[in-house]
């Protein structure tokens, strides 16, 4: 069968319930919303509503994730899960996460509506803590639904001093249930979401929605270049040990890696500081920060090892110390190759081509991975923005990603997931 | 004749009087003497104790300096002008300026004890304001000495707001005097000072003593690069418009340029600040400064007609912004061949090689230079440092700065400099 999605009228549908959920903030001037907040409990019970009236059950589990439950084949029957998170940074926009939601609750409601039948079920996920803004435990709300929830996170505390624990409690929760939030991996199907790109591929490509290869790795490093300061007006340049010239040149040498790679790495040096930081001084010491990150961990890691190499040639061809330490390191998630080939179809039988692109943002699905296969749907988003007020989704795109979920679903028949999930390199 | 010099006995009495002179500051912590403090009248009377002392006549005109005259053949004659200045940066060494005074006064001591006879004179001078530490005045002192002093510069003022008007009126002297300072063009024949060097090439060359050939000229830029801010891990490489990464190339090209001139040239990058500065966004905006300095004008304005050329080379392949202005231009002042070669052989004359090396830091001789020829001494520091409490420079190489200066002034006869004084390029 082929269920009937009027495109334009659900992209409407969709911009107004975003327009509603974007209200919910915890401040007047912009849209900040974290987890656990009252305003997270606003946004929560709107969801619900939605949910509700989409014709799903809702249930919360303990860390406040809502779900919308589609049972045809019943409770125990096992079940897909779709979903994306209502938190959000501070002075935030309207689409990162939320979206994503939205766009699977409409998408159920459709298939709700045609009255399918399958020996499955699907439960539409909203979670609560996937940008970390709060505490320092981003991805804990899909880490519990994973099974992977780590007892020690609930001391983890807020910029006020309020631990994950009390927050859960202040919030109407039990901590002792969370155990009781993990699905059962053998009733689990997949997890597949739908979320603006953050980025500008599809929109230079032309294309309102795209398949993520994978939720990129990524490394972060602090370089630290020490060379000796000196008179900007007397030490002649063979003489000097200039800690900026090295980390320039080192930047650039990050910069080419990157772009030599053939798996979307992006290499980024976003912070540096120059010490003493005088016109007229010879810099003595360069802190600076590389993020790096790629579609395959081996060409990350190949990337780091030469990055480090080179550092250390050119610190020793110029006279200068160098330090590198990681501060940051996640490994790559591959999306499930059968998932990517049915979200591309489901695109393609809407008249999209559907560009592949990896993710190089992080995403529920990384802690979900854990649990089963993931897919990601990825819609375009206007100038790459977000994290930002001027995060914007055209309705039509989030109409045609609603449609894309509903063929998705419509074509996905049991058993047809087999094989590794966390695989080989995509 | 040839005048006795006990170099390792009057490298003690420079030393002690080094001493005595640092020991006047303005802070208990460190040597801090700013232009008309009390402190810089307390090392301007030990001065003109030093050089009555030494058999000179001592004077001071409207801005302070203080003056120490030996004339041989009257007040009238024709005089060569010998000084330096004891004004210090805040938290500075003992030897930067006033090492030139004390070494010229223990000069003129041999030479006056010596009884030799000339048709002309000389004046030791201690300027004021070389360091422009108090004022934005810099060389304000030695500008009067030359004529060139500009009233406007009364109204300048300190941090606290007292004018240098009334900081002359404090300091016991009448501005109106200030004409009266400026020395008779005719009637002087050159200006020549010793100094300690501020950077390393002295100590890397093993010599003592060196003859500098030019005080370099000198240009600040401001250069602000312009790009697009973006997420860290969502841009790919190809559509990045990283401000920072063009900057890093700019840097290096300016060092490159720097390293290809054959006149000494010095480029620094001292200052550079990155916007938004977060390790996982995109720079998109990077202010940083170049100070460059060369001992041939002509190759400073060709190199920063090349960097202008190659930062924008640089920005029109990133897709970057970039605006240059200039904030500091200062024009070489070359050192008088004649008093170059002099200055060498009253070296070579000692057993030492004296290298030939343009002058980075800025000195009164560029004031002075727009009243008569001048030469430059310098003596070795340690480690290249100065404006620091760690600056250094060995009792035997000041000695044998003050034999030099002897070997110079008994050899200098009366007429024999001819010809430009701001002539071509060195």
């Amino acid at each position: 069968m082929r269920i009937p999605v009027d495109i334009a009228a659900t992209g409407e549908r969709a911009a107004a319930m975003l327009e509603a959920l974007g209200a919910i903030s915890q401040s007047s001037d912009n849209l900040t919303r974290f987890f656990l907040t009252p305003e997270h409990r606003r946004a929560a019970d709107l969801v619900g509503d939605f949910m509700r009236a989409a014709g799903l059950d809702v249930s919360e589990d303990a860390l406040g994730t809502v779900r919308g439950h589609w049972q045809p084949a019943g409770p125990d029957a096992p079940r897909l899960l779709i979903g994306s998170h209502i938190d959000t940074v501070a002075n935030a926009g309207k689409y990162d996460g939320t979206m994503g939601v939205v766009v699977a609750l409409l998408a159920l409601e459709a298939v709700v509506k045609a009255g399918l039948k399958r020996p499955y079920g699907i439960d539409v996920l909203a979670f609560g803590d996937e940008e970390g803004t709060r505490f320092p435990t981003t991805l804990s709300t899909s880490a519990a639904a994973a099974g992977h929830f780590l007892p020690s996170w609930l001391g983890a505390r807020d910029a006020d001093g309020l631990s994950l624990d009390e927050a859960i409690r202040a919030y109407g929760k039990d901590p002792a249930a969370i155990p009781a939030a993990a699905y059962d991996p053998d009733k689990v199907i997949a997890y597949v979401e739908a979320h603006i790109e953050q980025g500008p591929v599809l929109e230079a490509e032309g294309e309102p929605l795209g398949i993520v290869s994978a939720i990129a790795g990524a490394s972060r490093l602090s370089i630290t270049v020490t060379g000796e300061a000196g008179h900007a007006g007397t030490v002649p340049m063979r003489m000097r040990r200039d800690a900026f010239a090295g980390a320039a040149e080192m930047a650039l040498v990050a910069e080419k890696i990157a772009r030599a790679d053939r798996h979307g790495m992006v290499a980024t040096v976003g912070r540096l500081h120059v010490e003493p930081g005088s016109v007229n001084v010879i810099p003595s010491r360069v802190v600076f920060t590389l993020d790096l990150r790629s579609g395959s961990d081996i060409s990350r890691r190949e990337a780091l090892t030469e990055f480090e190499r080179e550092a250390h040639r050119i610190a020793d061809a110029r006279g200068l110390g160098v330090v590198i330490s990681a501060f940051h390191e996640v490994g790559t998630v591959p999306c499930y190759r059968d998932l990517q080939l049915r979200l591309r179809n489901a695109v393609a039988d809407l008249g999209h081509r559907a560009p592949t692109l990896p993710s190089g943002a992080g995403h529920d699905g990384q802690a979900m991975s854990r649990l089963c296969p993931i897919g990601m749907l990825f819609v375009r988003c206007r100038g790459g923005i977000s994290h930002n007020p001027a995060e914007y989704a055209a309705r039509e795109d989030i109409g045609l990603a609603v449609a894309a979920l509903v063929r998705f679903i419509e074509r996905f028949e049991l058993p047809q997931l087999t094989g590794s999930v966390q695989g080989a390199e995509q």
